[in-house]
């Protein structure tokens, strides 16, 4: 009965729905492949460290906090390849990235920052916070950002670039980040960076610190554990920043929390420690067998192709084939007890262009994505003899 | 090195500092008196709960998450009596209460509210939230929203009380709290209650969820488990509010996030049946003796005097001897080796009104709070003795 009140109350309009509501619920039932979360299947020695937790916790009770947050950051970024890190930034850890974004965007809004250039497309909550916040948003393509030639003039006062980006998994190379890392100090622009998928993908781990640094530009990066660790959300966003930058961080951080869980802490420690010593490759190993799993078990003629044949992180985008349209897809392959995300949320300056295309997480138990899979091939498979 | 330099470059002028700037000066020396999160010992029971954090892990990686979060707050909420939002609230989990408010104040002010009657004093990163998102603040002094006489024709359109108050401890009784849902009911005002020091006295336990569902009241409740469980921060804010409710918090939530850890869900439950049990009591008598021990060691004449009597939760205030003022004390004493909160910030539309009193935290291990007492009673002693 609970479970029922539940369901009802938060029945959504699906059509309306943001990318966090069908995430929740695909939470609820059936195969979800919907939600970028860690879910795949802790390694072993991943389940070792889950089974010291109690002694975790014992441990954060005697450590001094301030102490342990540093080395919560120290480990994780080095751990990912920032080693400048350490040296050049300062770092807030929040509750999560999306905790880290909506600090970035009160403390930019406080200063009178309103014009933001945006990566186009991206995870929905991005557009949504800033948008929520009162900035107005100019879409920066995937192209632009990765264009040889001269630089667009762009009129904004922040831009704003996941990499990875989400679902694309287009990295910003490095030189391609220097470049607009002296775009914008040129130009007084604020850049930040979402790199919350960082550690799926080797090409994204150069030091984009030192580049930052190097650049003089006025720069945030907003880092996530969360999408790594399948630690039941156990997690902290990293709000990173350069010493001298102008928004008030700090003071719009303080207003919202004191700090993050120590024992979250210490397991951050923990599994940063485990990646750095093979974790990170067994990882990469686990999502390019999920990848391999889904690509060919939709490998027929006529069931869509893979727009981003070199994306590493955690999800995976199919482009349709022509005539089928994501949102209904997505809303058939509910009934039939998966649950993937249509794209137009992602496309938020022209939802319509997201319509070909759905986004499969990768980041569970390898038998849930075959599974997964199946249900969808056998879909398309009727759809597919429906419209020829 | 690294100790000293997070220090360096998290200095922070004292005196413009924000509460919980304070408060994480105070993480980092000497005795901790100063944040009102839960840092006392663990009770056998909640250290047998902790110790079992593996197998919690276990068993949330098992659960329905949406069941999960159900769960943790209706075995809360009965905890506390309030047995009547299991049939009337919406509830959405959030990383802290924190996290509620400012979910709260987004959802407000994307509805266009602006005026907003906060109550006077209060914690300071509740006014700075509501400013912060371009709030207009209008204070509404604790003795007008208890007295008994005709209702003060305040004009606002979302009304904001915390109860029982940070750091007064005073509690809205039910006859007023009716009262005051009739008044917003007529008006079309907001009604938004922050409880979550309500776990601490035994008169904020009437069920608040059947005054306001009875009432008729666009309500919005914000709960906490963070200030009573002393599990090292892992906690949740729990966002309640009334069905027909006009502000978009479901969508302004799953902006910032899908939901908590299950694990921490898990916790939640864990500890909210221990404190159901006997865990509650069991922390009314440790918060007790610890304010005996810091009222008996600070009883002598002309060390100043008990504002609150009948202040029950885990902070109290001293209200200082006359020619002394808080900042100054507040400073003195961290040099001393003991951290407290000066209260001007408390007095948030009267700054100066706060300089009579220090904010002293109980909901620590007895030792603690008799060690940091006995070192706030020399330092009071020595002023009494200069000053006379």
């Amino acid at each position: 009965m609970i479970e029922q009140a539940l369901i009802d109350d938060r029945a959504v309009d699906l059509g309306d729905a943001n990318l966090t509501e069908l995430e929740l619920l695909a939470e609820r039932s059936g195969i979800n492949l919907a939600d970028g979360h860690a879910r795949q299947v802790l390694t072993t020695s991943q389940q070792r460290i889950v089974e010291g937790l109690a002694e975790l916790f014992q441990e954060a009770q005697r450590s001094s906090v301030p102490r342990l947050d540093r080395q919560a950051q120290t480990a994780f970024l080095t751990a990912l390849g920032q080693r400048r890190a350490v040296a050049c930034a300062d770092v807030l850890t929040c509750y999560s990235s999306s905790v880290a974004m909506e600090i970035l965007a009160r403390s930019a809004h406080a200063v009178g920052l309103r014009r933001v250039g945006l990566i186009h497309p991206t995870f929905d909550n991005i557009p949504d916070i800033l948008r929520g916040i009162g900035m107005r948003l100019v879409p920066l393509p995937e192209e632009l950002l990765q264009a040889a030639g001269p630089m667009s003039d762009v009129d904004v006062e922040l831009m704003f670039v996941t990499t990875p980006n989400n679902p694309t998994g287009t990295v910003l190379t490095e030189d391609q980040l220097a470049r607009w890392a002296a775009w914008c100090a040129a130009r007084g622009v604020v850049l930040v960076l979402d790199t919350s998928f960082r550690g799926f993908d080797p090409r994204a781990m150069y030091d984009h610190y030192a580049v930052l640094d190097d650049a003089g530009v006025q720069w945030v990066v907003i880092e996530d554990t969360g999408k790594l660790f399948p630690s039941l959300d156990l997690k902290t966003g990293f709000l990173a920043f350069a010493r001298n930058l102008c928004l008030p961080l700090r003071r719009i951080y303080t207003d919202i929390l004191l700090g993050v869980s120590p024992l979250i802490l210490r397991l951050v420690v923990a599994l940063s420690e485990d990646a750095a010593s093979g974790g990170l490759a067994s990882l990469h190993r686990t999502i390019s067998a999920n990848r391999a799993a889904l690509r060919t078990t939709l490998s027929e003629p006529g069931l869509g192709h893979w727009p981003d044949p070199d994306n590493r992180i955690s999800v995976d985008r199919l482009a349709l084939p022509p005539g089928l349209e994501a949102t209904t897809v997505a809303e058939d392959l509910r009934g039939r007890g998966v649950q993937v995300l249509p794209c137009p949320k992602f496309h938020w300056a022209s939802p319509t262009d997201g319509e070909r295309f759905i986004r499969v997480a990768l980041g569970r138990p390898e038998q849930a994505v075959r599974q997964g899979a199946e249900i969808i091939r056998e879909y398309l498979l009727e759809q597919r003899g429906g419209l020829s």
